[in-house]
């Protein structure tokens, strides 16, 4: 099929707007800036949140410190050289007047880009929200600070474990809670348990056997959707033997900053939930008036958006139709750079005139790394390999698709070096201000204890809680709180201990104020002074009488 | 001298508790595991903030690239194999009790520790409060994080700049200003202008000449506590051919989000304000009931903080007599490693009985870079060179230093790598939440315009605004308002844009709250909602009648 010739001259200009600087976004750009190398009056306009593309499938190794921090990114000007690269938040998309806005940055006014063609590859976004306490309490894994600020974490909890004396605290500290057995799920799963195993080696305090990651999977075995069963069950024979501790058929249901909690009932004291499980589609997506299937984008076999002439999608966010029309492209990067290099032939041929083509495409195979030197693999739908022989090919195949040749070098040198030299657990803290956080807390768990250093005020946005003290060893309770109410502002107001514990007498969401934050409030806002002061002075009478 | 011998036995057990993990902290710790290796009852424990030390000469580099991220760090665990490390913050210290009390950490419960001798090391911190703006506006530049920050700054300024083409707000993007010319600010200035300059190459969109770097030095030359003048004035006269903008005899006097402002009166335009000046004692060296000397520990000739048997002070929190007790030892790093090396041995002689040494010491010589592959130097008060040869020296001298052998082979590899590869710009964000932040603006600033898209809600601290909104032309003032008042809660509330503007009467200082913190608060604080509520009704007419 061809779309019908024209008259683009060069003399014309013509502007296409790429949305995205994932493997989609940035394909798409890589093959648009080949096909149309000869036409310099066409603009290609690349919108990104960071000037730098990720390397999505070595992200667990930084986890580990198999790879440097940042040797998983390329910049993006270097890989696309003709493409203007604009690094900002997408506030709108208006595909009547063909405009894209752009948040603004160090000024207060947005940005306003036309397009004549818009290529959206916008992937989807962690959406922890309708899972109580994952959006509080869950890491995410996604993207590069998402793995840094996981590595950041096992070593946190070593560091913090090995100078604490309580077993029960200890316990609580070394115990890794992950949520989703697909490929991210089991890679960072594996990840984490290697390096918090490794890493205790280096800390006496520490008997390496408190370590455990426990891995919650809703389905009966792992990667299911992307491995044939017998990959699957070798992984978890594997997987197993190392130590990690596997739940098929379960599902993580709720985090609190104490625990995770298991098909609503069983309670797991540990400190660190990882979620890879819900993805959602990008609000930019979301609010573009188009045919959406399951929220994604409908194209046609071309990658056209339905009923648009200049639009086009790819990628995460796209549902485009496999050749047979049976069934939909899966949301892979291998698939994302195919599809980018259709989709640009397409392009091209729409505006210089030309046949077009539809996207058709087999998975040459698939890769799944398990840490410690070990993969499971398929290729062609026939070939399947495991152990370390599967891990060189991991390893060689992501090597050989990283672009850019500086990239190359420096992650053969980080695997080199990672050989040579013992493992480092040097933390990477950055200023870990936090404003005004959410927490969840289920029935029953303490929000702090009578006696404890007070360091937050929390402001009830739903549940209820049981306000006790402890006189001659009877705890009575002098009051409950519910949503709107405030507590522990007593220990910041008179800049003591906490005269009270707070109990949950049901599941409670609370939004924590820090110490210095309320100060600032406090002094500068008269009304809300007089309220707390109000209080304040009420509750000291209710804990005199109490007494 | 000598102490009296003692009669300790090798049953007895004894603690030495050193606080802080810089130069003095832990090669005090290292020395101390030399001299008391065949006693194992004597336990040695370092507190410090981080898990791992910082190789602080190397930090300017960190921000140009030269060096990576972490290549500057070294594990504690590591270099100190038979200390025990406790990463806290210190919550106070007792000397009559004798104990340190660390504060709790995932858990509410603070940690004591109980020493038999105690050498504080505790530095100095960062401390802009007094210079108005600087403590919101201002970059520090002290530890790694400051480094990555100030990279992220220069590479999110030049993305930005690409994206802009208001010429005026482009300039005041790429203009970086820096306050003091002592060796952080000298290096630290030096890296910002290579690196920006370097960078802007790969930007067609930015004309490099519009980069301007300024250094604001009170003295009349660089580094002139540090280097002898000849060498200081090369230093000046390299920096200045590069383009680096020195003002001398000036000072950094405030910063603003918009500008810094130079002896009180020139105000120039810039959104990056770096400033190395002031450094404060550590409040917990504050806290002390102990001599002091412009807030440094008073140490006799032995580094025995005066009057107490067991407490010990070295590097920059200690005032330390020089041998001929006419001055005091510099706070260099040199000094402080080699204080800690006269430290143990004193501490060993007065635990196991045995002579005293005086802490003599002459610094070998002084190095300085000046980024771009220069550097100035000076050996043994004599010998001065600079340029190429010196920077040689530089890097040399200092990768000799480097503690461990691994680190050694990372920063060599990474050297090696800065040579072969081009300059990367890729931007490690960590998250970017905020909570509370406090502006400072000057006089006649405007806070935000009528139209401007409303994402802050403002509090006054201090100083006063007028509200005015233009109809026809004509600007009107409807309002103005002070200390403990708010404004930018229309566009918050009604969800629409600024609908005034807000222009600084006199300097202003003020709270903003992000747009999704403050909707948090208000759905959740009755009261403070019910304020507002009545504070907007209320404008709403006002801005009615003003039409």
């Amino acid at each position: 099929m061809s779309y019908p010739s024209t008259n683009f001259s060069p003399n014309e200009t013509l502007r296409i707007v790429v949305l995205g600087g994932g493997f989609g976004g940035v394909y798409s750009a890589m093959y648009l800036e080949k096909k149309f190398k000869r036409y310099k009056n066409v603009e290609i306009i690349l919108v990104n949140k960071e000037n730098y593309f990720v390397y999505q499938p070595m992200l667990a190794e930084v986890v580990g410190g198999g790879v440097g921090l940042i040797d998983t990114v390329s910049s993006i000007r270097k890989l696309l050289p003709r493409t203007r690269l604009y690094v900002r938040d997408i506030e709108s998309v208006d595909v009547e007047k063909q405009t894209v806005t752009l948040m603004p940055k160090y000024s207060h006014t947005p940005k306003v880009i036309e397009y004549d063609h818009l290529v959206v590859a916008l992937g989807n976004v962690t959406d922890f929200r309708g899972i109580s306490g994952l959006q509080e309490h869950a890491l995410p894994f996604k993207n590069l600070a998402d793995s840094i600020v996981i590595r950041n974490r096992v070593i946190d909890m070593i560091e913090c474990a090995a100078s604490e004396s309580d077993v029960e605290l200890k316990k609580s500290l070394l115990t890794f809670c992950i949520g989703g057995g697909g490929f991210s799920g089991t890679e960072v799963a594996a990840e984490v348990n290697d390096f918090a195993k490794k890493l205790a080696k280096n800390y006496p305090e520490i008997d390496p056997k408190l370590i455990r990651v426990i891995l919650v999977h809703s389905k009966e075995r792992l990667m299911d959707r992307e491995l044939p069963e017998s990959l699957s069950n070798y992984a978890g024979e594997l997987l197993k033997k190392r130590g990690l501790e596997l739940r098929f058929g379960q599902r993580l249901t709720t985090a609190t900053p104490y625990e995770a909690i298991i098909n609503e009932k069983e309670r797991i004291s540990c400190r660190t939930v990882i979620s890879t499980v819900p993805s959602s589609p990008n609000p930019i997506v979301e609010s573009l008036p188009l045919d959406k299937e399951k929220s994604k984008l409908v194209t046609d076999y071309y990658m056209q958006v339905q009923g648009r002439e200049n639009i086009w999608s790819l990628g995460d966010c796209a549902s485009i139709p496999t050749p047979d029309g049976k069934g939909r492209c899966p949301p892979t990067a291998q698939f994302a750079i195919r599809e980018a290099k259709v989709l640009a032939h397409n392009l091209a041929a729409k505006v210089l005139g030309g046949s077009k083509k539809k996207f058709e495409f087999k998975a040459l195979g698939m890769l799944g790394a398990l840490g410690h030197k070990s993969a499971v693999a398929e290729f062609f739908g026939k070939i399947r390999i495991s152990g370390f022989f599967a891990w060189l090919c991991w390893r060689g195949i992501y090597w050989m698709k990283l672009p850019g040749i500086d990239r190359k070098i420096k992650v053969a040198m980080s695997w080199l070096l990672d050989m040579v030299i013992p493992i480092e657990a040097v933390q990477l803290k950055m200023s870990p201000t936090q404003g005004i956080a959410k927490l969840h807390f289920e029935k029953d768990e303490i929000i702090f204890h009578e006696g404890d250093i007070g360091d937050f005020l929390y402001i009830i946005v739903s549940g209820r809680v049981s306000v006790q003290t402890t006189k001659d060893g009877h705890t009575e309770e002098i009051a409950t709180l519910g949503s709107g109410e405030y507590f522990g502002e007593m220990a910041l107001l008179n800049k003591n201990t906490r005269s009270a514990t707070i109990v949950c007498l049901e599941p409670v969401d609370v939004l924590a104020l820090k110490k210095s934050d309320f100060g600032e409030l406090m002094a500068n806002l008269g009304d809300l002074r007089e309220s707390f002061e109000k209080t304040d002075k009420q509750r000291k009478e209710g804990l005199k009488k109490a007494s």
